[in-house]
């Protein structure tokens, strides 16, 4: 069983040697081999350039048994893809104009991914070439409520405040907002798989930190939105957001193949909630990757023995790796996962 | 029935006129008059004058039909208490020297509220006497591990990577930093009931961050340590941190009497995986009092509708009252909690 059965498998709940297994934002800056990339070329450099982009998303491929790829990319590609102005000045990315009232949707464009975002499809197919077909490739877009957060407010927040200020008191210009863009993201996902990416992520960073009314409406809906456009094309979906607990039930709703779980939650009682009719993946706290190596194997050990061998987990961690990761930790992670076959 | 009667009653899951009502931190930033106090004096000078205390503390109660007041103050008393230098410069508060190793545990002395923190004690005496006796009054502390992160880190964090580093790298250490900061938590508490406290609240906002293993050992057994130091006094033991959704049965397990619910969990969810054997209080996402009035009041009236008449429910937002939120829409929530009696 090669790394993109394992994976595929795993989605769909079929039977595995072992939890297959690949780690969120796995290309990036815990890998000096990624500064150096980074050094020479700055970030929207690196996105544009179907060539670095195959480079950076090998990186991690070469040196952990991973059995995915992730497409090396950001989801701010789709604000920008609707004419918004995004910049990335230390301290977090810059969305300009913000949308806070009608004029500001209408003078957005549609998002027209064959035309804007084609350099994600020649970097997945550059990419395939690159690694060959025994592991997964994933292409990834951000969800419509995470784009909006970000559209909103003009970059990254804390509370999200000016986007739930506009839910609560535009309520139709919200939900246009996010309409448009759960279409421009379903095209955009479209094009990722016909690109040749075997499953796609939505990240719906923001999401777990609305109440369960406004999550229904403001990310649920328009996540559905997005799957309901993919369901034909039978490649697995996989849903994350950060703190999912308070949100479970509904989440398995979404339409996705899978669901990303972050280390908060316990992943055995996460599959009970949702009754194994989804698969399931996470959910390691990225921090303990900077703890002993007894205690990362001690934990994957613990997290895959609390499913009692149930099928559909993907191994991951529960959110991605943070930049101060020792290389060293990232290894022992993979391994343990791997050695879970003997 | 009057404020004080019906936020002990709420606690104690018996029956009342309506639920009683409080903001956490409704003595705060959004205030004017608070500003203009803060304008003269800074934080600490403020925390430190039983005067200026009571008056701050006060502000609330002179604008809004609130049933309980929680003293002003601040978690890191206790941390300075020990001997850590503790500053507020803009972007957030500062603890010098950080913990990192045995030496540096070792330099800290205990905690010994009725000498450190006579004032707070000082404070309550005073704020009694000026708001009178039909209203409940709060005191107040951070949990063992919140206030465990702020002295590993030196200050806030968004990860708590120190932290979770130290608790996984030299766990004897963490356990004693823990258990010092439980026992000293405790007495500072004791002091604030025998001051006139007529309930505490315990705030451990950065537990929703732990992984369940975690959880368990680092946030839930030092705060049973607390509590069970408090047992005796028989006044109500409110434990509250940001994110509960993924330790609501664990965090039930506190030997508190209550549980702070953040907005993101459905308040009748938490009812019923708790089971009713304690009282809950929340959870108005912050953000809505930015909101129109007349939603204000329909997601009042919802989570008020969502629990059935059943008995301890304390209203207050799921987390503190934000600097910017209009002071109407404060209003505007105390007064469509008073009018549930109708």
């Amino acid at each position: 069983m090669n790394g993109r059965e394992r994976f595929l498998a795993a989605c769909n709940r079929q039977p595995v040697d072992r939890p297959p297994v690949w780690v969120m934002r796995q290309a990036g800056r815990y890998l000096p081999e990624y500064m150096e990339v980074r050094a020479k070329h700055d970030f929207l450099e690196v996105c544009r350039s179907p060539e670095l982009v195959t480079e950076v998303t090998m990186q991690p491929l070469r040196r952990f048994n991973l059995d995915a790829a992730i497409i090396f990319s950001d989801i701010l590609v789709v604000p920008e893809a609707m004419g918004q102005q995004v910049t990335y000045p230390k301290g977090g990315p810059r969305l300009t104009p913000t949308i806070r009232q009608a004029s500001d949707l209408e003078r957005l464009k549609e998002c027209e991914p064959e035309k804007d975002l084609a350099y994600v499809g020649d970097a997945l197919r550059l990419m395939r070439q690159t690694m060959g077909e025994d592991r997964a490739l994933l292409g990834f877009a951000g969800a419509p409520y995470t784009l909006a957060t970000y559209m909103v407010e003009g970059g990254g927040s804390r509370h999200q405040e000016q986007t739930k200020r506009l839910a609560l008191g535009d309520p139709e210009l919200m939900d246009e907002l996010l309409e448009r863009l759960a279409d421009g993201v379903a095209r955009f996902l479209k094009l990722q798989i016909e690109a040749g990416a075997d499953a796609v992520q939505i990240f719906d960073t923001w999401a777990g930190d609305l109440s369960p009314t406004d999550f229904e409406r403001l990310a649920l809906k328009p996540a559905r939105r997005v799957t309901a456009q993919l369901a034909d094309l039978g490649v697995p979906i996989i849903y994350f957001m950060n703190g999912i607990a308070a949100h479970l039930e509904a989440a398995a709703d979404s339409g996705a193949t899978a669901l990303g779980i972050d280390w908060r939650l316990d992943l055995a009682e996460a599959r009970r909630r949702t009754g194994g009719k989804l698969a399931l993946q996470g959910n390691l706290d990225p921090l303990v990757l900077s703890g002993p190596t007894a205690i990362i194997r001690e934990r994957v050990r613990a997290i895959h023995d609390s499913l009692d061998g149930a099928p559909g987990h993907i191994f991951n961690l529960g959110h991605g790796v943070l930049p101060t990761t020792p290389i060293e930790g990232v290894a022992a992670f993979v391994d343990a996962v791997v050695e879970l076959a003997k």
